[in-house]
């Protein structure tokens, strides 16, 4: 077992006090890489670049918690040190390949490694997330799990038509409303389950803090050559923040009807 | 939220360097109701009967933890406290009744009363399993989850011929497989999701710790009349250690076979 005195990189939790139902999530904040593992091997345009990190979700996920009143919490490392959106023995909790990139700082880890960033990075992650919706939950409120995601346009060399994808784990009834509701009222190209879906992996997060309390949520998927401006993700919030809403509206009034 | 200073009755971890598979679970195993919360408005016979506890899982857990080289993690207090194989909202989690009882110390909680018994034993208690968890992943071990309770012979005046029960939630292979060992080897009546099953909501633990991990789980129910004296828990780990290891081979066959 780790040392109990290993330092350990705490979620940033913003917006706490916030009172909407919506809880926002974004394991892909940054592409901070804390001292002790180095540049991982890679160059610095690699560390920029979308394996690294979501571009513009965080800025697009305060977006959205200012115009929700929502709580957001976030991951202060990057992904290539540990995936918060995926379980430690999933092989893109620590990668080893990131689409066309190797990742030499993550060849050849060690038991006592992967144990390392699980306790240090994932844990304290899930906890705390594990802890916003315990409170909403004894609270009396039915927290919803909104994560924030960002893709890159062109993967393995293919460009990506789809502007807005929406994927769902075992329950589809939020994530099909906001695909509905931003059909209705944006221009965004829009999808559910793309660019690709829960059949991929990718929705660790849902499937253990949301599925097991029977909470609606949803993984949101933006291109991020359309939040690559902060004045982008601005705009962007500006258009779904209303669209989550009608989806909520949508899904609270068939949870009255069912 | 509830001050972080606030006393937290924090899960026991015994035999913690273990090296085997199985990971124990005793959500039930303490009828302690700490001094903050008096004695709920409950007698002395209450506070001792199985309204309070599971009689006699935590000896059987230990007995099993020794003979399976398992790791045991068991809540040091009261389920009528907080019950931590329940959510925060399930009406189970801070019973108003339980069996024929009302529980006074219960009656009309405040949100911020449940708040904090959610904040001070629920979450410290799985925050805690989840550590395990996510460590043995990590290490490259598939742990597997099994939690230990006990049911009372007479139920609402109804007496309950079934002696083992093994309960599961999604996945049910290692809980058929404990099945079919039981009733091949010993002489317990042994019934699959009986005295009751994940449809009235008693798989909590199962759902947010082993479900979403894809781990194999199980539930055993052990009749408490079976287990009420030291030497009758150590009886029953020596009988129901084999049957847990028979069907941990039979599930290791069926997934080198799937």
């Amino acid at each position: 077992m780790a040392p109990m005195t290993e330092q350990t990189f705490d979620p940033v939790i913003e917006n706490a006090a916030a009172r909407g139902r919506i809880i926002l999530v974004c394991e892909h904040a940054s592409c901070a890489i804390p001292d002790r593992w180095g540049d991982l091997g890679l160059s610095a345009d690699q560390r920029r670049a979308h394996i690294a990190w979501d571009p513009g979700a965080l800025g697009l996920a305060r977006g959205l918690s200012q115009r929700l009143e929502a709580v957001l919490i976030h991951a202060p490392v990057s992904r290539l040190v540990y995936d918060c959106n995926r379980a430690p023995d999933m092989p893109g909790a620590m990668p080893l390949r990131s689409e066309v990139h190797d990742i030499p700082g993550n060849a050849a880890l060690s038991a006592a490694e992967r144990l390392s960033r699980t306790e240090t990075v994932y844990l304290p992650f899930h906890n705390a997330l594990h802890g916003l919706i315990c409170r909403q939950i004894a609270r009396g409120v039915r927290p919803v799990v909104v994560t924030i995601h960002s893709f890159t346009p062109v993967y393995f060399g293919k460009p990506r038509r789809v502007e807005f994808g929406v994927i769902h784990d075992a329950d589809p009834a939020y994530a099909q409303a906001i695909v509905t509701a931003a059909r209705k009222t944006t221009r965004l190209i829009t999808e559910l389950n793309a660019p690709y879906s829960a059949a991929d992996d990718v929705t660790h997060t849902l499937r253990v803090i949301a599925t097991p309390y029977g909470l609606p949520n949803a993984m949101l998927e933006v291109r991020n050559d359309l939040i690559a401006t902060p004045e982008a993700e601005v705009a962007m919030a500006e258009i779904l923040a209303p669209v989550l809403n009608m989806g909520l509206v949508e899904i609270q009034r068939q949870a009255k009807a069912g």
